[in-house]
């Protein structure tokens, strides 16, 4: 899959969050946010505001990161539920969040997105995470 | 692919929504609530609760029915963003909203399940709504 050389990450995207890897299509980012364990990947191509907008093969690959970093969120946070969801009603450039819902956490069971607090993480639990994510 | 003859649509899917069609892997129901355009996929699959709890195949028509249903959403209504999720917090049954957004909707750009506000539709909208969307 060829980059897009005229991809650029959102600033707001780039502001919140923290590039973990670069996958094939997607660029793998963990929200700045220890309230709730939450990942998001952004496709990197220029101009892309659906899934729709992406070719068949850009899908087959979003599918399967998607699947990816699904298992990833089960086996490192164990959660109750997954939420997946791609809205980007503020942010208009592809992104799909990923993220690890517990029936105790502070907002379930309503969507992440109603809860406008943040707690950053340290750079201690930044390396932790990513040390879990990759290997 | 086979029916699954354990599927039971949840009761509150059932309750909240309106069948406008069989496809091959899922239900594709109309939320009951004018207020925003909004159709739900359900995979006919007993007992799943995550898009990963699928077998490949049945992700690859899940993929399929995501996209015809996005192109319809697009081509009936006209939308400035779409949002798609799997959430799943209160209905665990997997289901996926495909909801039409508007910049000047009555939530935008908060995500829909914010609002508790609903407005059923009459039986003529609800016949147009179908034909629309089956023909």
């Amino acid at each position: 899959m060829a980059n897009d050389v005229n991809f650029i990450l959102d600033p707001r995207l780039e502001n919140d969050t923290i590039l973990i890897k670069d996958l094939k299509l997607s660029k793998l980012l963990l929200m700045n946010n220890k309230l709730y364990p939450w990942l998001i990947l952004v496709p990197k191509k220029h101009n892309i505001t659906e899934i729709i907008d992406l070719t068949p093969p850009e899908q087959q690959t979003l599918l399967s990161e998607i699947n990816q970093t699904s298992t990833l969120l089960q086996k490192i946070y164990n959660p109750d539920k997954l939420n997946i969801a791609a809205l980007g009603n503020v942010v208009s450039q592809l992104h799909i969040h990923l993220i690890a819902r517990y029936k105790n956490d502070i907002t379930f069971p309503k969507p992440v997105w109603i809860d406008d607090r943040k707690e950053f993480y340290s750079e201690k639990e930044i390396a932790d995470i990513k040390k879990k994510i990759i290997r």
